[in-house]
């Protein structure tokens, strides 16, 4: 070897305390690689990517819209957690959402409405539905897919839907931790994107729940039981009633809770704990961990709820609050949906 | 709703004999999506998509290099898989590679040699790797992370490796059938992506094999167990040593083989057998019997085996196998890698 002296790895430290720490900014050696450095910052359609020291910080940001899920967000969240993961400094993934809440869930507005009239509101499409004329993408396909007076096919539901679960699960298999800091509220599909992430830490007042289950919808990433066991997954799916963050504390569903005025402070501590770890042993204990959790069978959980998520917009029950949707807008169906069980308006 | 006209589901046909077959080119009817149909044909650095009628062609594109695999390849078949599963025209994904071999494996000439001088050869960056500089893609990381006279850290190595795995799989979660196509030779890292295919069909000449597995390689996506049995995959694995088609098919590897001039009949035959089925009937079996396959353990036996990958390019003989392709050449070390097997060119 003609250069060895690029090639040395970084200070071995031993005859200094803690020496493994001293090589805070991590990544490979400057002598190795110069200049060379992974972008600090990206920005995507509905989500900011920002580094910061070993933090990789990925934020929704429509807070315009509550967080509410596009056909971009999983899109996006695939490729930003693929940047974190390739760029060595990076030693943790934190999730968090601008404004009032972490996700509201799916924009169900735009489909809902939209469904029954697919050539309205051609603005409200998003630079990434350009090219995907035609595809399972296309509202109007779908639209065609979720016709009362037809028949409809579970697999173009699928098709379009597992899609999005995948782009969700890639914060379960990202190589590096992450945490997702739940405030305000994190609803319906919010939740299929917060229980893919390693870590929970709420707001006291979050609320979290999945009330769609109560008409025209399945949580379609099948985590809830892999999360909080069986007994508290059914309490919550047989009344789609919704937990704040003590409860999710004292289920293990979050692993700390505060405050909403003390959240950003918990938050950033504990971050700043993992990312004091060095991220080989952080991949490794992630690893082994996910190894036990893919072990219950999370593929299958996911797959079969994908297809009863496209099923309950399907049933009689479904297209008659599609319907009311359409006619009465999708807030009177959303209290109609909700007022029985006493908490409209408040998850 | 003011325009059901546009909403009508395809012909019924239930007045007809297999009317549910006329719908030949599938899809949404045109009175959906008017002129709105997703692309025919997108290039990828390293390979080609196009459709035809119901089946989507992914055709590596490498020939002068044995459709080696790069950086880019991994990322290049997840993206012609996500479209062939968004078109809702597809029912089935033709894998296969132009020139004298299916996949000669990873460009372990470039990864080898280069590793230990990476500032060489820049101009085979390819354009993937525009935007990679200080990520775990960067060769110089690589290189770092590869000195014998330094430590390694198994972690950097696995993010690399991993990223390869989890494109490779998209052929495997692809929401439709995928069948492979092999012929000429299917060695080392290409039987990481043959292996993800729902179907295999071989030349009868066909060389299939891992000889990696001898020094410097450990099959990284962990498949062949999940393909072949634990005795067979043994016997694979345990010598490096290679089978042909006609052997491919006695194991049930492959489903089909023929002779080199009359596979490219046989695959078509079969691929438009497939396509005959109604793309929700492939769908609904394919995602059945993927339940079965993965609760195996397919993630866990990647994820260890992407380890021990890893592990298998830092152990001395590993080191002793890199050092000499650095002073020797590649082919040398390979040629003395395989001689005492008996296989030197030959697989």
């Amino acid at each position: 070897m003609s250069d060895d002296s690029n090639l040395t790895t970084p200070t071995q430290g031993g005859d200094r305390p803690a020496g493994w720490r001293d090589d805070w900014t991590s990544g490979p050696p400057v002598s190795a690689v110069g200049d060379r450095t992974p972008p600090d910052t990206l920005d995507y359609p509905t989500l900011t990517y920002v580094v910061t020291g070993r933090i990789a910080r990925i934020t929704f940001n429509r807070p315009a819209h509550g967080n509410a899920i596009t056909s971009d967000t999983p899109r996006d969240i695939a490729a930003a957690v693929e940047h974190a993961d390739l760029d060595p400094r990076v030693h943790v993934i934190l999730l968090s959402g601008r404004g009032k809440g972490f996700c509201g869930g799916y924009d169900l507005g735009m489909f809902a409405e939209r469904w029954q009239d697919p050539g309205a509101d051609e603005s409200r499409r998003s630079v990434h539905e350009v090219g995907v004329d035609g595809t399972v993408l296309d509202p109007m396909v779908q639209a065609t897919n979720h016709n009362p007076a037809g028949q409809w096919d579970p697999m173009v539901d699928f098709a379009m839907m597992s899609r999005n679960g995948r782009g969700f699960s890639s914060l379960l298999h990202a190589n590096k931790p992450v945490v997702a800091k739940l405030h305000g509220f994190c609803i319906a599909g919010g939740t299929d994107i917060a229980l893919h992430c390693d870590q929970i830490i709420t707001a006291d007042d979050v609320r979290i729940g999945y009330p769609p289950v109560r008409v025209w919808g399945v949580p379609s990433t099948g985590l809830w039981a892999h999360r909080i066991g069986d007994q508290r997954a059914k309490r919550m799916l047989f009344t789609g009633d919704s937990i704040d963050g003590k409860t999710a504390l004292d289920w293990g569903l979050a692993v700390e809770s505060a405050p909403a005025d003390r959240l950003d402070e918990v938050v950033e501590d504990y971050v700043a704990r993992i990312a004091a770890m060095p991220i080989n042993q952080l991949m490794m204990v992630k690893l082994a961990l996910n190894s036990a959790l893919l072990s219950q069978g999370v593929a299958t959980s996911a797959m079969i709820s994908t297809v009863f998520d496209g099923v309950s917009r399907h049933t009689r029950e479904g297209y008659a609050f599609q319907t009311r949707s359409a006619t009465s807008g999708f807030k009177q169906a959303v209290r109609e949906r909700d007022e029985p069980f006493g908490d409209h308006k408040k998850g």
